[in-house]
């Protein structure tokens, strides 16, 4: 890349990437992003179509993520999820009051007609959300698991059944056309980020929709490895490494996992550096609003060496 | 009536209904007891499935309602409202957190195929609520009023408009069938107990369906005035009285409401007693659970002195 970057598309699951995209709207102008965001572990719970990775993006870049969970927002209350309790509801996914406002409102959306990329910019122009945030796509397209336990929805492996179960296969259910702007945004980016999220359950399922590799393999891509030190950030990512390509968790897993499209990779210091791919070390770990920001800076200023 | 009642029939709206309840069901043995609530208030909102007069019932049976409001449960919340207000949803109508895991669940078992007397059964089981509290009927059949600012929906003239504009006319729409548990019921009945609650709004809706006023006629009926002083205890019937019969509310415009059925009517102590029908006079209006009490004991032993 010769000239600035003017254009930033950033692929994302849920917290890793969402820190990341928080970081990339700290340092990018305005209107510089365009966030596609996994909605395979979407869900129907309550009745309420439910978002967790669009929702976590969402709300971190308003500012009202919760700071330690990596779900919902803070200060929340659990009103509604105490009464359906009571009532022998389904408890086992824990919905806050603030929280439910929001599916309660996009589920309202959709049901009037509105297609979720719409209810989506909604949503975060309502919530004073500067970034385009685009759902990969407008139709369920649920990622299932074959577990031990059988074939499971995301939701219900990770949560209800607390990600127990050893995964022997990960693949999304549904039609595989990507929303339109999806791909447009690719074909515009002068950089695409893939974040530090799980590539098999985060990213694969954008991956796996019409046309998106190959618009991915045009432009020059940079991802963040969800590594350090041989250990997931956040999540079962390790563990679905050693399940699912028999190898131990590394950049270098990362690496062979995107090599197709992949121009770099930005690895936590300390770890070993992959071969075949551009890589720049520092500290991924994003512990604070300033280490987003940095780390934003540093995958920029590595877009900008690249070849 | 010359054996001890044994099965009571109460007509119920909202407030006034729901306290009468909650007195007969403190001093009626378990079991002994059914309230047919009306329904014609019922609205979606938030996409949700709303009862008020059914849920204040059940909310009041299950000693969980508000003390001093006409709605809503006690210790609430208002985190989802707040959220849907910021993004910019319908306001209008404020929902508490508890109340809407109410609304949720409710819509999710209706969504599921489910009837609306089904579901009123399972959340009052879920409750702890003993008596058997049942929707008029199991169809949207919305009170409807002609009003100076056009026809309004009941919920959008009393809270939207804050009851503002003039009714000419109270009529409902939808389907004229009451739940087949409800004629049942009325049949069954050794009394029938009509609330003060609203004649126009909350009364009449159960009063059109095929076959009620036919059943009430063969049973002995009481009905317990709502108003006090010539006022409505509580929301806007006094002006519906003199808008609609075009005289001052009292209880003889209450019991030539109830004329073609009525065997009985209690009224407030020192207003004018209405001519034609047995009338027994105390204070009906309830301020604590010892009064809802009392006036219960009162209004079962003035039936089983009635002709």
């Amino acid at each position: 890349m010769t000239a600035a970057v003017k254009q930033v598309v950033v692929l994302s699951g849920g917290v890793g990437g969402a820190k990341l995209v928080d970081g990339l709207a700290a340092v990018l102008p305005r209107g510089a992003m365009t966030v596609i965001v996994n909605t395979g572990d979407d869900f129907v719970h309550w009745g309420l179509r439910i978002c967790p990775d669009l929702d976590t993006v969402m709300y971190t870049l308003a500012g009202l993520a919760h700071p330690q969970q990596g779900w919902g927002v803070a200060d929340e209350s659990f009103g509604a999820f105490a009464m359906v309790e009571r009532l022998g509801g389904p408890a086992w996914f824990r919905l806050g009051d603030r929280d439910l406002g929001v599916h309660v409102m996009r589920t309202q959306r959709l049901g009037a007609g509105m297609n979720l990329t719409a209810v989506t910019a909604e949503l975060c122009h309502a919530l004073g959300v500067g970034a385009r945030v685009l759902p990969m796509c407008e139709t369920p397209r649920p990622t299932m698991l074959d577990t031990a336990d059988g074939v499971l929805e995301f939701q219900d492996w990770l949560v209800r059944h607390r990600a127990a179960p050893a995964v022997t296969r990960v693949w999304s259910a549904g039609p595989t056309a990507p929303s339109p702007a999806v791909l447009d945004a690719i074909a515009a980016a002068d950089l695409v980020v893939v974040g530090p999220s799980n590539p098999y359950v985060s990213i694969d399922p954008i991956l796996t929709l019409d046309g998106v590799r190959a618009a991915l393999a045009a432009r020059p891509v940079v991802a963040v490895s969800p590594i350090v030190g041989g250990r997931a950030v956040k999540g079962p990512l390790a563990g679905m490494i050693e399940q699912l390509a028999g190898r131990a968790p590394s950049p270098a897993a990362i690496a062979d996992h995107y090599r197709d499209f992949l121009g770099g990779l930005v690895i936590e210091a300390g770890d070993e550096e992959p071969s075949g791919v551009p890589v720049v070390a520092t500290r991924t770990v994003m512990s604070s609003a300033a280490d987003r920001a940095r780390l934003a800076r540093e995958v920029l200023a590595f877009a900008e060496v690249l070849p």
